[in-house]
């Protein structure tokens, strides 16, 4: 029987030798580790088959660290798209840096991992806590950022040049991929660089990471986008409001904004499968009884039905067809030839929600989890992120953390609450009666 | 030399003999009319010239009435897109209706002029006090609205039949036609019936009413549109923010939210003509200068560079192919061309500025807009919409509302601010110098 | 050795035999428990004592329930103090009633525990979906509220002539004991009627309750208050802003919201005890270094500081001396007396803070609370409250949800982040050097 | 007959025989007057009289200016108490004092009037357009404030030794009587220093100036305020929520709120006399009926129930009792002698109002108004307001902006549209019937 691989542990620069200027409270020992699961059953039959529990190394603040803060020198990038947050967590790190530990140079390399290179010719910014003060208070990064990856020797080389001993990376799969690889070009070198991630998702689909910065600032917003589609389909006879929010592969977002708005009627996202016909027809079945329909679909949905073209973006996604033009353009079809006149608005807020600034619980939750970050990386960890789990902050391998998806359980309580606020059916699959 | 047709005056319906329930205030006697001009030197000139200067009726209560408020019987009806404080002006009409004058029926038509039609079989919706108490809260109409005219002759039928005695008709040009067409047919059957219009223009265009509502709550919406521009524009190396607002004819919607956000650095509006070419080379200019920049555009601007379909939409206005995309396109080639890797956003926030709730000054503007509409009905007056002419309320013959568009003048202080704000040049038609 | 009381499991009216009509989906079983401790050690060191470890009973649906929806009527009542998100967990209780379960009467009782007697002569209100539909958009709670107990012997007549099988009862520590009180009344009358607590602590103070509903939403108003505070005291030469916020017992509020703003420079919550001599020395030399401070105290601090009347509300909570207000008297008595003149602005936020609506992700957290509030009724448990720990919902006795108060931890990881967001010493109590 | 002393103009420092450099636009003439009145029969009487009719100078650009840009240093200072949109005064004018005028030495004086003196030994700080860049996102003013007028002598000397061309005064009544003081030490001392004024005025009751900046953020800050109350009020049993509002002699912003809300029952405003008897018993009343009341009062009313101190404040301003406190006092006496059992919420949101950052509307209204107090200086205009009349800027001389208060009308449309709102008698001094 397997060992979990979460039980492998934390990679680490080396020993923690040197005194933590961090002045009162608990410090983290090396046995304070989180059960990864919480259930009692499950726990049971792990031990009655003679297994150690999976668990996690919990984050906060050591006793021992291992760099010496007088001489230490950190970088701070963010990468991918714009998410509520980034400028949070820049200012959290920033500022524990120095007021934690003492560090005196941090530097901001601009526009993702292309600051790292030589070629972009970008200037690294140096970050005070005069530099950050405020910009919490703005969406986006001061930073700037960009997607993709780049020449990882080079971006190793800038490193060792600046003479960087952390470099926390702030970013979405794709990034974490490239700070994997960075990592590993370090150790191939036998060098003392610490690689601390902190996982950007505005999907919040990274796996092991339970709640994502900027995640409940996002569902704020797509909550305004469905009310004003509810406005819209309620305005004109058999008004149709439809709303594309982001989620690739999880549906996070459309599930958690419907529950906040309840205006919606459907709620189409990728972990359930659906035809199009039975939307179609229960859509039109809505209009005949209500007069209204509000549709929230996640951008991830329904990609056999658009001619894939296996284009890939710069980050390395697959490029999604526009499920959200399409389903317009089926709706339209459907309802012409069935000679129901409706009015179909749609929403495209896409942008929208990844510039704003974060709502007052998640400028507390970045703040907190940057400490973490900054707690890790000042302890030698290396090659991890931080991560929420059940409430608690905690470290988790970079590998597992891009290991696969989290995703929305469909048979599972929040997928209920949503089909309650929704009245949508669970079986999208079958043709309704007629 | 002719004497202006604004005072000509407002149509009546005949003589108001019945004293008005209001109680207490000053009422609005018969010679209170306000100045079309407040130029001292315009005025000087008028009177020098022999003419009287055309001045205003203006709005409030009369001690007299013409209608009998215990008898009668009054119809709301909502047309055209959505506009923040349809539900603020439905409300204060029906509120003035019962508390100021003691009026006990008021009918809502749904969805527009359809309500006024047997074809389309809508069943009118009583408006009470209870009903309204909370509607403005929310955005859109209650009655739901519709684009597009009906028979006249049918909408006529069914005021006589429901025995309506003034019609609140709130919507913009096209549903003033409307109301122009129902009370010449009015005029035609010798009925009492008067017709009052709220003018409801989203792009504060229509002419001689100097402020429309939910204009207010518009811009403060496009402001935070542009701010997300910003954002993700500065998020970006070479970063575009392409924002499309409203404004088919008028900017003013583009001027005021360049104004309140300050971080446009190009604002094209329809009064303004461009070049392509200059605009696309200042563009290059400021992206080569600042890394990048945000462009402003109302949706009407550079009709000539697409090709013109010569249809309309169900309210008359010509449809007009989408500067927005266009635009992008053009960026997008050009600097491709040029071989700069811009970053481009495009926003599109249309149905979500129309759908919003007002502003709490917006809404006390509608409250007071609809008890004018209200004490104008009560008057007898017909044919007319109320208006905001230099902060105060007044009458404007429909037939003058709807004879041209109001627009910003390119050599007034306005568009001189936004000049100021954006550092845009005033010439964008001349080649910028290399 | 005990075993923990955690595990002697919730009081049920009896076997659950009806097929539940809620379709698809996982159903909970009996065993699925969630472990209350989740820290390895902790865990082994329990086993390793032949303990059980404590767990809490999993919310959710049963797949067999205790009441037939057909002839089931329920209640719901609210207790005590406004706070965000009342109106969203009686909306949730009536629409999962309704479309999970089809029971057809809900009756609202006015006026909290009021609207259980005969005395006070409230009308019960029939609670359908029609009725709840919008009602989270709105702060307060419909139903109205009062404080304190009644008659216990008249509340449970109430339930029995009305025959209502579940009483959901939404409220503070006060109602909890009242419901623990309804509870055994029953209980000795024999009936089977179930008692199900939906916790109400703006305080988050609730034992065994991690995160209670209005709590983030409580958070951002509480941040925006600083936020003016932090204005106004930059606005003017030593300038002070001093904020009040909630908070008897424990300090949570003012923890959040001064890691959401990160303004303030003083942060005082009653699980950390100061010396008023040392805050108000470290106040002075703040000024004297910056010009300006921002303090924000939770309102149970300091009570040595106020002589006590031993008074209690009608919830029987003590009645605190008003600390904001002995505070802003004693820094300006200190200030005066060192010649330093300053401008102190005194903030009491609290009813602002508690009547507004919830933030969208408060309102689908009440959804989701709410649901599971119903799906334990319908199962037949009784005398305990809905939780949500570590990001599970939970049930709770009620006996041990009022059996102590949940509060911060100062040797913890929330409060050296409190500590560095602010700059404040961890030893309020020594005084500082000269 | 007397002329107007509206049309003896406002002082200038000399001819302008610069030519301004503001490029494109239309220049405003030296005749380009607008009419203080627009009624006609008004101003046919002041005809008829002989009379030449009160008028207003212009504000804008004008084609000769007075002062050289190259050599001119100006200065800008905040005053008395805070008000939204002071940064972005501040801001407006330092950018059209560089982009317009390209002036280039702006200086602001920290914590109004003490700036200019020695005695508080404040260091002025430059502001550039880098600094001024974001300032208007935040409440309050960046130079800091501070109320009450400094030796006159002392502050020219400061003009005279930083070779100051352009004082801008920002603030209220007693900070233009302080630049009314300064203007005539200037010119007493032959010295050619223009003084401009931006009237602050969250009452808005400056008279000559229709609309001051900041009022209508202020009122939806106000009307968030009387929705909570209303929400605490309903959620109670006779519950009553009492809100304070600013408004020392004129009740501007409890009526634009209450018009705004519109769940206030009474509003209670400086202009309205009121006996506190019959007030208590609709009071009253109105519990009987409804159950619950909302109050928005004025600070500034009622000042005869309250034992006059007779002190004044820093500013001049005699210090008010506070109204809002003896209220509550009042009623809660009043009802426990009827043997009404009420709840009383009391808010006073003062500062919180004062110290948030515009909204849209009235952040672009401000850089418009910042751009004409520039034109005026450079123009070299002095002892004069920039005002908002009538929907146009204009100049008005301080004198005459601060011989008396702008009031409410209580016979006029505005008073009238209150009541309706409220439904609160007109006549509050009779007592009502029983």
């Amino acid at each position: 029987m397997q060992e979990s691989p979460l039980n492998f542990g934390i990679d680490c620069l080396g020993e923690c030798n040197i005194i933590s200027p961090v002045r009162g409270g608990r410090f983290i020992g090396t046995g304070d580790r989180l059960l990864y699961d919480s259930d009692l059953k499950t726990i049971e039959g792990q031990l009655d088959a003679g297994l150690v529990p999976p668990t996690l190394e919990k984050a906060g603040p050591r006793d021992k660290i291992y760099f010496d803060p007088v001489n230490l020198r950190c970088g701070i990038v963010t990468c991918g798209g714009l998410c509520p947050g980034l400028n949070d967590v820049i200012r959290a790190i920033v500022l524990s840096l120095y007021h934690h530990y003492g560090v005196r140079v941090v530097m901001g390399f601009p526009f993702g991992f292309e600051g790292l290179t030589k070629e972009h010719g970008h200037t690294p910014r140096e970050l005070t806590p005069e530099v950050v003060r405020d910009i919490h208070e703005t969406g986006g990064t001061i930073l700037g950022t960009s997607r993709g990856n780049q020449d990882v020797c080079e971006m190793v080389d800038t490193l060792e040049r600046m003479n960087i001993g952390i470099l926390f990376t702030i970013g979405g799969d794709g990034a974490l991929h490239g700070a994997q690889a960075i990592t590993e070009e370090i150790r191939k070198r036998g060098r003392k660089i610490a690689v601390i991630g902190i996982p950007k998702t505005i999907d919040n689909d990274i796996s092991y990471v339970q709640k994502a910065f900027g995640f409940e600032t996002a569902v704020s917003v797509a909550k305004t986008i469905i009310c004003s589609a509810h406005t819209e389909a309620t305005g004109a006879r058999n008004g149709i409001g439809l709303v594309k929010l982001m989620g690739r592969e999880s549906g996070f977002i459309a599930a958690y904004a419907v529950l906040a708005d309840s205006n919606a009627n459907f709620c189409l996202i990728p972990e359930v499968p659906f035809s199009l016909d039975t939307v179609l027809s229960l859509i039109k079945e809505r209009l005949k009884k209500r007069g209204h329909a509000v549709i929230v679909v996640a951008e991830g949905v329904g990609q056999d039905l658009i001619r894939q073209t296996g284009e890939r973006d710069a980050s390395g996604n697959v490029r999604l067809g526009d499920i959200g033009l399409l389903l317009r353009e089926k709706i339209h079809a459907y309802l012409s030839e069935c000679r129901v006149e409706a009015n179909i608005r749609y929403f495209d807020p896409s942008y929208t929600i990844r510039s704003v600034p974060t709502n007052a619980h998640d400028s507390a939750f970045c703040l907190l989890l940057g400490h973490c970050a900054v707690h890790a990386g000042m302890a030698g960890r290396t090659n991890m992120v931080v991560s929420s789990w059940r409430n608690e902050f905690v470290h988790i391998p970079i590998p597992l953390a891009v290991s696969k998806r989290q995703k929305i359980d469909p048979d599972g309580s929040l997928w209920s609450s949503v089909l309650a606020a929704t009245g949508q059916p669970r079986d999208l699959l079958s043709q309704p009666l007629a």
